[in-house]
C-alpha cells in the first residue's frame, strides 16, 4: 500500500484534474452544476478512472456513477463510499470531489493489497448535493435512499432556465451512457449495508485544534425561517422618534435579543442571520419593512426546538414592544442525523492504530450522509479545511491530511468488507 | 377678500390641476422631475395663471418662474414667496406645489384688496428642490442665493440618463421662454429682502396635536454618513460561534447602541438607519460585509456635532468588540438654518389676530427656505399633513388648513409689503 503522503499527493493530483471540468477562468473556482456539459464530462472522466482501476462501472436513472469491486459473497449487502460531483457556482475543487477521488483510490489500494473482498464495495460519484441549479438538494443520495422518486423530476423546474429537472436529466444521463458505454440501473437501492462519506470539514475546527481527522457523530438538525417585520415607512427628518414604527429599529432589537439567546445557549448551537432586506432602503426614509432570515442548528432536535420556540417568543415580544407586526415562516426543518455508533468506533480504533489525531464532532453542514443515515449504517469522516473556507476557489486541504483521510477510509472499508469484525460486534 | 374656507377650496382645485402635469396613471401620484416635459408644462401652466392674475411674469437661467406685483417704491428690496415645482417619483400634489399656488392666490388677494404695495412682492415657482433627477438638491433656490453657479451645471450629470444638467436646462428653459413668451433674467439675486415659504409639514406633529399652523423657528442641521462594516463571510453551520467575524452581528450591536444613544438624547434629535445592505445576503452564509447609513438631525449644530462624535465613537467601540473593521464616511453635513425672528413674531401676531392655533416648531426636513436663510430674511410656515405622509400619492391636507395657511401668508405679506411695521420694529 502507498504511504499516507503518497496517497495524499495522488489525491491532490486527481482533484486538480477533476477540477478542470467547470473551471471558471474568469472568476476562479469551479462551476459544475447538475446535468450541465461540465457535469457530464466530469462523470465521464470519473467513469474512465474507475475502469482504469479495474472497477465495474455503471450509472443509474439520476446519473449517479458507481465503480464496483464485487465481493465473494454476493448475498451480503454492499458497502458504498463516495460523495457528490456537483459544485456550487465558483466552488472549490475539494468539496464533494475529495470523497469520490478518495473512494476510487481506496478501492484500488484494497484490491491491490487484499484482493477480492467478502462484501461488495462500491465507489460512488453522486450526481447532486448542492442545490445550485434546481430547487432541491441531495438529488443523488435522495434518489438512492428513497427520499425522492425519480418521477418527481418532472415537477421540478429551474426558475432561471425554465427547463425541468426531468428534461435536463434525460439529456445528461443519455450522454453519460453513450459516452461511457455503461449500463443504466434504477436509482433506488435496498442492498446497501453501509455508506461512508469522506469530506473536507468546511469549517475551521480541525485546523484550529490541529487535529487530522474529524469523526462525525451527528449531522446537526437545521431550522431556517424568514421573519417579516412590518412597520410604517416615513420621513426620517419630520417624524418625531415617538411617532415612528421603524421596522429596522424593531428588527435590530429582535436580532440583538436573538444573538443574546444564542450566546447564552452557547455551543453547539449555531445561530445566523445571513440575509436581511430593508424597504424602501433609503437613507432618509424610516424603513417600513424588513425581511430577515434565521438559521439555527443543533445536534439535538429537542434542544433545537426549544431554542427555536424561544426565538419565536423573543420575536413576538420585541414586535409588541416596538408596535410592529412580525410574521415568522419556518421553511426548513431538517432533523439531525446520527451516524452509526459501531462505524464510529471502528474509525476511532483505526485512528488509534495509525496514531492519527482525531476528534468526535458534529457536522454543522448538511451532507449526503444525512440522507443515507435514515436508510443504512452511515459514517462520515472529515479532514481539515484551511481557514474553514469552502464554496470558494480558496478551498484547500494539505495533501498530508488528504492522505490521512484516505488511510482512515481504507482501514474502515477493510474492516467492513474483508473481515467480520463489525458484524460480530455490532451487526 | 375670500373667506379662509373659500381660499382653501380654491387652492385645492388649483393643486389638482397642477397635479395633472406628471400624473402617473399606473403607479399613482405625480412624477415631475426637473426639466422634463411634464416640468415644462407645469411651469407654463403656472406662468399662464400668474398672467391671468395680472402679475408680470419672467423666468431666469435655471427656469425659476416669477410673477411680480410691482411696488410703488422701486428702491425697496422685494418680498419673495413660493416653493418648488418639481416632485419626487410618484410624489403627492401638495409638496412644493402648495407654496406656489398659495403665493399666486395671496398676491391676487392682496392686489384686489389693497392695490399696489410699497414693496414689490413676487410669487416664485422654484425649478428644483428634491434632487430626484440630478445629484443635487435645491438647484432653484441655490441658484438665486449663490450657493450654486449656473455654470456648475455642465459638471452635473444624471447617472441614469447620461445627460448633463446644463443640456437638460438649456432645452427646458428654451421651451419655457418660447411657450410663455416671457423674458429671461440672471438667476442670482441681490434684491430680495425676505423669502417666505408656505409648505405642508410632511410630518405628523401638527395633525397629532390638532394645530392649524406651524411657524418654523429653525430648519434642523443634518448629518448623513455611511458605515461600512467588514467581517468575514463563512459557512453558517460549520463555523463555531467563537470563530466568527459576523459583519451583521456586529452591525446590529452598533445600531442597537446608536438607537440607545438617540433614545437617551431624546427630542429634538432624530436618528434613522434607513438603508442597510448585507453581503453575500444568503440565509446560510455568515455576512462578511454590511453597509448602512445613519441620518442624524438636530436644530442645534453644536449638539448635532456632539451626538455625531458619540455615534462615531460607539461605532468604533462596537467594531473593536466584535473584531470587525468599520469605516465611517460623512457625506452630508448641512448646518441648521434659523428663520428670521422678526418674521416669526409677525406670523405669531397674525395667528393671534385671526385666532388660528399655531405652534413654533423646527423643520426636520430640508427646504428651499434653508438656502434663503443664509441670503435674506426668511420665514417658513407649515400646514398639517394627514398622517405625516409625504412623497406619496396619499399626501393630503384638508382645504380648511390650506386656507388658514394662505390667510397667514397674506397677512405676513401685507405687513411686509404694504406697511412699515417690520422695518420700524426689526428692520
Amino acid at each position: 500500500m502507498k504511504s499516507v503522503e503518497k496517497l495524499g499527493t495522488e489525491a491532490e493530483g486527481w482533484l486538480r484534474e477533476l477540477g478542470q471540468f467547470g473551471a471558471d477562468a474568469i472568476r476562479g473556482g469551479v462551476t459544475r452544476l447538475l446535468y450541465t456539459e461540465e457535469w457530464v464530462n466530469a462523470q465521464l472522466w470519473i467513469a474512465e478512472e474507475m475502469k482504469q482501476e479495474g472497477l465495474e462501472v455503471r450509472t443509474d436513472e439520476v446519473g449517479n456513477v458507481y465503480g464496483r469491486l464485487s465481493g465473494t459473497t454476493p448475498e451480503l449487502r454492499a458497502i458504498v463510499t463516495g460523495s457528490h460531483v456537483d459544485t456550487v457556482v465558483c466552488g472549490g475543487i475539494y468539496d464533494g470531489s475529495y470523497g469520490i477521488v478518495a473512494a476510487i483510490i481506496a478501492l484500488r489500494e484494497l484490491k491491490q493489497r487484499y484482493g477480492q473482498p467478502r462484501r461488495t464495495i462500491e465507489a460512488v460519484s453522486l450526481s447532486e448535493e448542492e442545490g445550485s441549479r434546481f430547487p432541491l438538494t441531495c438529488w443523488g443520495s435522495g434518489s438512492i435512499t428513497g427520499k425522492y422518486l425519480v418521477e418527481d423530476a418532472v415537477h421540478i423546474r429551474s426558475e432561471s432556465e425554465g427547463l425541468t429537472l426531468s428534461d435536463a436529466m434525460r439529456d445528461a444521463v443519455g450522454k453519460l451512457i453513450a459516452g461511457a458505454g455503461i449500463s443504466l440501473e434504477p436509482a433506488l437501492r435496498h442492498d446497501v449495508e453501509a455508506f461512508i462519506e469522506l469530506h473536507i470539514e468546511q469549517g475551521g475546527v480541525l485546523e484550529e485544534e490541529g487535529v487530522a481527522l474529524g469523526i462525525v457523530d451527528r449531522i446537526v438538525g437545521q431550522k431556517r425561517a424568514t421573519i417579516t417585520v412590518l412597520g410604517e415607512s416615513n420621513h426620517a427628518g419630520t417624524t418625531p422618534m415617538h411617532m415612528r414604527r421603524d421596522a429596522l429599529h424593531a428588527s435590530v432589537a429582535m436580532i440583538a435579543a436573538l444573538n443574546e439567546l444564542a450566546s447564552e445557549a452557547g455551543a453547539p448551537l449555531t445561530f445566523t442571520v445571513g440575509s436581511l432586506q430593508v424597504e424602501p432602503n433609503l437613507s432618509n426614509v424610516i424603513p417600513g419593512k424588513v425581511v430577515f432570515t434565521i438559521d439555527m442548528r443543533h445536534p439535538s432536535d429537542e434542544k433545537l426546538q426549544v431554542y427555536y420556540d424561544r426565538a419565536a417568543a423573543i420575536t413576538e415580544r420585541e414586535a409588541g414592544r416596538f408596535g410592529v407586526d412580525a410574521r415568522i415562516e419556518l421553511w426548513m426543518n431538517e432533523p439531525s442525523a446520527g451516524m452509526n455508533a459501531g462505524l464510529r468506533l471502528l474509525l476511532e480504533q483505526s485512528c488509534i492504530r495509525s496514531d492519527a489525531s482525531w476528534k468526535l464532532m458534529p457536522s454543522g453542514a448538511g451532507h449526503d450522509a444525512q440522507l443515507f443515515a435514515a436508510h443504512c449504517k452511515t459514517a462520515m469522516l472529515f479532514v481539515p479545511s484551511r481557514g474553514g473556507i469552502s464554496h470558494s476557489p480558496f478551498e484547500y486541504t494539505p495533501p498530508a491530511y488528504l492522505g490521512t483521510g484516505i488511510h482512515g477510509l481504507i482501514d474502515l472499508l477493510y474492516e467492513l468488507a474483508y473481515t467480520d469484525v463489525y458484524e460480530d460486534e455490532w451487526g
